[in-house]
């Protein structure tokens, strides 16, 4: 089946995401907005109670993350990702190393660039459009986020929480 | 914030019922199938950590919990609701109470009927239409869930899962 690993920011910040999403982003009904610390990745049901255990370990030897929101940017050309873009910090950072390290399949797709997508799916034209008007906006948002959540997809494309793992505890 | 407390049922269950909600569910993007377990209630901030060290603690106390899905029915004509049917289960029964008793409201709207909805906020005539044809389909799954997710509420109606609680641990 396949699995995931997201942190969920705080309502208010997940609002606000909404507020655009629902318009720009394709994946709007699928999963609340949220921050992707691991990529889609395959897990047996055989292999899942290794998994989540790990899992537990690694959060527990890790520090709560530090999620510092400053604007909104584009991976455009690349992709045409409208995003709220977070600051980096070793916290997330080092989240974000033990999920590729070693029982973990090292499955970037690029370089991590913390972020809550509010757009997808868009033609070159409205991305430019989109991101010049916001990047006038100020979008600043604090939080420390002490726990990750591991999901797995359903075969309409939404994604189920299966476990939360605290993150410090 | 408004939070809830919802099972969900394997991957297979939650795609069948996926496959219906998403012709006659209005609540199809906002959550993934489940089974509710308590509706929603209000829980400040402040009061978040004493109410999550208790959901800590039942489920800790119960049983994992028995599924038995073994038909499609309704509640019409008290609601328009379609939904696959949960036998009463005491593990099931002893979850609910200690959801619904000290300190938790005892908000319930109606008496517990276990179930998975797949559809809602339809017209009298397409419930009978529905439910006529569904009524005559074998639905049978069985599974044992040992975990609860406490969900809250944002403003565009989704649900975003806070915390895992697994049952029997």
């Amino acid at each position: 089946m396949k699995y995931g690993i997201a942190l969920f920011p705080a309502k208010k910040l997940q609002d606000l995401a909404n507020s655009f999403r629902m318009r720009y982003d394709s994946h709007y009904a699928w999963i609340p907005p949220h921050i992707t610390v691991k990529e889609p990745f395959e897990v047996s049901d055989d292999n899942l109670p290794y998994i989540t255990a790990k899992l537990r370990e690694i959060a527990s030897n890790l520090s709560p993350v530090e999620i510092d929101v400053y604007k909104v940017d584009t991976f455009s050309p690349q992709s045409n990702t409208i995003f709220f873009k977070i600051r980096e910090h070793k916290t997330l950072t080092a989240l974000y190393e033990k999920l590729h390290s070693e029982p973990f399949e090292e499955n970037k797709k690029y370089k991590f660039i913390p972020h809550v997508t509010i757009g997808q799916d868009l033609s070159k034209d409205e991305v430019a459009d989109i991101v010049g008007r916001l990047k006038m906006k100020k979008v600043e948002h604090h939080e420390v986020i002490d726990r990750m959540q591991l999901m797995y997809q359903l075969e309409n494309g939404s994604w189920t929480v299966y476990e939360t793992f605290r993150l410090g505890e």
